[in-house]
């Protein structure tokens, strides 16, 4: 069923209530239309203030420790090995990264936290390692945030090709919404 | 005068005391040893932990409020224009960043979140936009934190030629010295 429009969540202009699998009284965390590895998720505060500098320190607080109980969670599902019922933060790394201001690549103004897990890149493995800002800051701040401008666009027709290649093709409503239930058990399972 | 040891702070195996230009009771402010930037500095827990997730509430809300009023200061001193007294948040944006464990490119294992100021690109003027986050990486994560790792490095001798290019020379305890003199009179400043 529909949420009804008083629960409806928004990131910048765009309704995102299915897609969000986290909420806190002061913010919420939501996957990502186009992950640049697999976990990249968002915490964004309810309040659509553009910059980290607009927030107050309750809302600080609750981002920050969400970030937190994310990554635990997120650690658990993508940190895991064979050997391994469920992985802990140990066996793996995050960035975390904030783009505060349309100078440092932001394109949504609406705050938001990129948290992207690292895993061990195995002995003589082609691992993410370098280019993983290059993708966070390649397509002019376009990923996580931005993508999400591709939300409403209509597909394109016509002569001109589309200019995304293959691996950025934004993902299926389906796609994000099954994921974030997925998420949101885990959350519910977490200490 | 040195300070005594029981106020020396450390930012990992280092002793940073006079490159500190901010402090809480739960974390302080460090100006950079190899800042990419000007104005890149890094806020650190004095709790000398590695992970994100190792920090309690009022460590998580110490250390961004801290970031926060750090952003302020910095947006005073480095945003400012040929017309303008002082610069205002409005005036430029910044990337925010932790390496949260190896994997993700943390070289000194102690918690530290980097603020790094970026200003508008005028038309035709190259700018730093696409290289921030490759200057960031590309060193394996030894721009801010690891940079520190030269701290105590003897000076290279013999025929084996220093891999460190022109650009990448730390620099010296009197130029940082200087520096955090000059953001801690302008933290006072602040409102």
């Amino acid at each position: 069923m529909a949420p009804s429009s008083r629960n409806e969540i928004h990131f910048g202009p765009f309704e995102v209530t299915e897609q969000v699998f986290h909420r806190t009284a002061n913010c919420y965390a939501l996957v990502n239309i186009k992950p640049i590895l697999p976990g990249h998720v968002l915490v964004i505060p309810f309040r659509p203030v553009q910059r980290l500098t607009d927030l107050n320190t309750s809302e600080v607080t609750s981002i920050f420790t969400t970030v937190q109980k994310v990554q635990k969670m997120l650690a658990k599902v993508h940190f895991k090995s064979i050997s391994q019922e469920e992985g802990s933060i140990e066996d793996g790394s995050f960035n975390i990264a904030i783009q505060d201001g349309k100078e440092s690549g932001q394109t949504v103004p609406h705050m938001h936290c990129h948290i992207i897990p690292r895993t061990r890149v195995e002995e003589g493995e082609k691992g993410e390692g370098d280019g993983i800002y290059d993708r966070l800051q390649g397509e002019e701040g376009n990923v996580g945030g931005g993508l999400w401008d591709l939300w409403e666009r209509p597909e394109q027709k016509g002569k001109f090709p589309v200019i995304e290649d293959e691996d950025r093709i934004p993902r299926s409503k389906e796609d994000m919404n099954r994921e974030a239930e997925f998420y949101r058990e885990q959350m519910a399972l977490l200490d």
